[in-house]
């Protein structure tokens, strides 16, 4: 593990305290600078070393993965994965607790096929023992689609009971590690899973542009024919950039090159371990110092995610939201709002070029923050605490 | 019109001489040095800069128009018009001559779409009375999908004459504007069409990573719900722009920085008309010095677009295509293959930021590049001769 050098946004810019886009090494902006022919050999070597550099983060059994790069967002490659891996009389269960999840579902519901969802609310964790049961009443299930890092929340998934139970059933696993790959381990050796989907500018600091599957190779051998979609078939980008070694459509040839920098930079880094450290450090600073302000956490520590915490608004009438951000940016950090539905709340995200200066920065001008609204405490209203008593209850039960 | 200050490649990269990824200004590219959020108001306003720019560039009649951005390469965004706009019950006819008029027809079939297919084969243009004749023989046709500049041979279809016919038998004209759009007028005011789309790294010169719909409003508005896919319903990424003026799911905020950059640069040079003059001045110079020094273009002048040429490749044995590219791109410029099934092509690109004085460079490293390579005539083949001759007569016919 090395030490990061993290530098302050050249360009003038706020810290993005979000979780993606986020605050990217200025040397992966600066990998953008120059033109290349999508069809030429520099760019399909840049592909192949994507790719393998993907492959590589797996980990330990991750030889058998192919990696298939996919223009497009985070949702659009949810979505291929989906609709090229479930068959077309497949059918799916979706574990959701939060928007990440009922999009998977709606995506299934767009494309016809067949699934079930368990809505486990705004974040509570889908359980080993529950998809167990499910599986077990529901023999028409196929595969199972697991959250990983549900960023609605910040909760971070069991995904290894998850991939216990599914496995155990003889059920396929589908994860969508958006916002945790290449800072939570995955390792195939040990979660037993056929695909995976992150995207180009979650924890491994890239800019935003295209997201791309890991996906047992003798899976997406037997995909051909799955898609729902010309565009997002899966299989038949991974047969081209086989064949020929390019995209099969034009693909975004500067953001690609800022995500090669990156991975390099993630690998100078010390890998997934490393990175998730630095990420884990920034989420200890930051829920340590917002909880000396008074604000309280969504989750209970066990459940907080490296990636990005919720915090319940305060219940002082000095404080707005709106305000809150405005005043935060004009200092040079850009917060997120929450996407909780029954109270209110806001998100900070630990992932991007940040450090431990950087938490500093923001936790001080938090403070200065609520000192300019005119905001004597940070403590959230009882509806906030009572939700999370439920919380602490049904994640005990 | 004002002259356009024409820079090479600041980080010694080759021009790229294709129909996109293309060469694009330092500005352009200078314009990623920064991070956004997405959520943020700085990157909403751009977002809804870039959307006005892009109706403006309709010219008269364009009011009644939206433009809906969309991530993804072309082809995702040629998909996401003909899912979301084509009823689920409806059925179109594609005209097809050339590569991507096929992928419109492939898409369709993925989706269950009913369509036929009206194929022109290599290159030969549809014309408005073949469409005239095949819309009064098939009255289940509700929509007509034409590809504007048919990029495989460069070929400029035919368009006022295809949305005349198509408008006349009270049909319905979507239109892939790839290539064409930004230097080539589409005025709604004279061709009556429902949508069309393009590119970010086309005609408008930005860097790849997404492309635009623009739409008949009442049109836009009565297409919730036809959509195949999700992540590709353009109905509901413009109904959530035009509520919170966010994009649905991720933008690739650097490449819509950069899309930006290069639609105040396409306004200063003199908007649609003078950038097509440019090209077409590329072209002319291109194809006049390409005759000089022995080759011999696919189409008739009539039929050239200012976007893209098809040269045959010699005849001489010591002509190789992949030996002449490499060689050409030593010499800092990169060519195109060509896309023709019949005879041996390779295809040079004029849009992007290129001159005459670039012209002339090529046309010179070309000049010396056969000579390198000894090839004495740069003349094609007699079965290319007989192609140009089948194509002349078609056209006449
Ligand atoms: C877990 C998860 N899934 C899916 C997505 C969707 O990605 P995108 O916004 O790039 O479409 C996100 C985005 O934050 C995410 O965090
Ligand atoms: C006319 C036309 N349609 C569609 C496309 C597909 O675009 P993309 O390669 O970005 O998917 C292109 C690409 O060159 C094109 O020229």
């Amino acid at each position: 593990m090395t030490h990061v050098k993290i530098e302050a946004p050249r360009m003038g810019e706020p810290w993005l305290l979000t979780p993606g886009p986020l605050s990217t090494s200025f040397a992966v902006k600066e990998a953008m600078l120059r033109d290349w022919g999508s069809w030429d050999t520099d760019f399909r070597a840049m592909t192949a070393e994507v790719r393998a550099r993907l492959v590589a983060m797996l980990g330990p059994g991750g030889a058998s993965y192919e990696c298939v790069p996919m223009q497009g967002s985070g949702s659009y490659c949810v979505e291929s994965m989906l609709g090229t891996l479930i068959p077309r009389d497949g059918k799916a269960l979706v574990l959701a607790n939060g928007a990440y999840g009922l999009r998977a579902a709606r995506s299934l519901a767009v494309m016809g096929r067949a699934f079930r969802v368990l809505d486990k609310g705004d974040y509570l964790p889908p359980r080993g023992a529950e998809v167990a049961a499910i599986l077990d009443a529901d023999p028409a299930v196929t595969h199972v689609v697991a959250i990983h890092c549900e960023t609605s929340s910040g909760i971070l998934n069991p995904l290894a009971e998850i991939a216990e139970a599914t496995a155990a059933a003889g059920r396929r696993l589908l994860i969508d590690s958006m916002s945790a790959f290449g800072a939570v381990p995955v390792p195939p050796s040990e979660i037993a899973f056929d695909a995976l989907v992150s995207s180009s500018n979650k924890c491994i600091e890239g800019v935003p542009g295209f997201g791309f599957m890991l996906c047992r190779r003798e899976v997406l051998e037997a995909a051909a024919g799955n898609a729902h979609s010309l565009s997002l078939d899966a299989h038949a980008q991974w047969a081209e950039m086989e064949g020929s070694g390019q995209w099969r459509y034009t693909p975004p040839t500067h953001v690609v090159a800022a995500f090669l920098q990156a991975l390099r930079e993630h690998e100078a880094e010390g890998g997934v371990a490393a990175r998730g450290a630095r990420y884990a450090a920034n989420r200890d600073r930051l829920v340590r110092g917002m909880r000396e302000l008074g604000f309280e956490t969504l989750l209970a520590d066990a459940w907080l995610s490296p990636i990005i915490a919720t915090f319940f608004c305060p219940a002082d009438p000095a404080f707005a939201f709106p305000d809150f951000y405005d005043r935060l940016k004009a200092r040079g950090f850009v917060l997120y709002p929450g996407k909780l539905t029954v109270v209110e709340s806001f998100r900070i995200g630990t992932i991007g070029r940040l450090d431990g200066s950087v938490i500093d920065a923001v936790l001080s001008a938090i403070g200065e923050t609520l000192a300019d609204m005119g905001v004597v405490s940070a403590a959230p209203p009882q509806s906030a605490l009572d939700e999370r008593a439920r919380f602490l209850e049904e994640v005990k039960a």
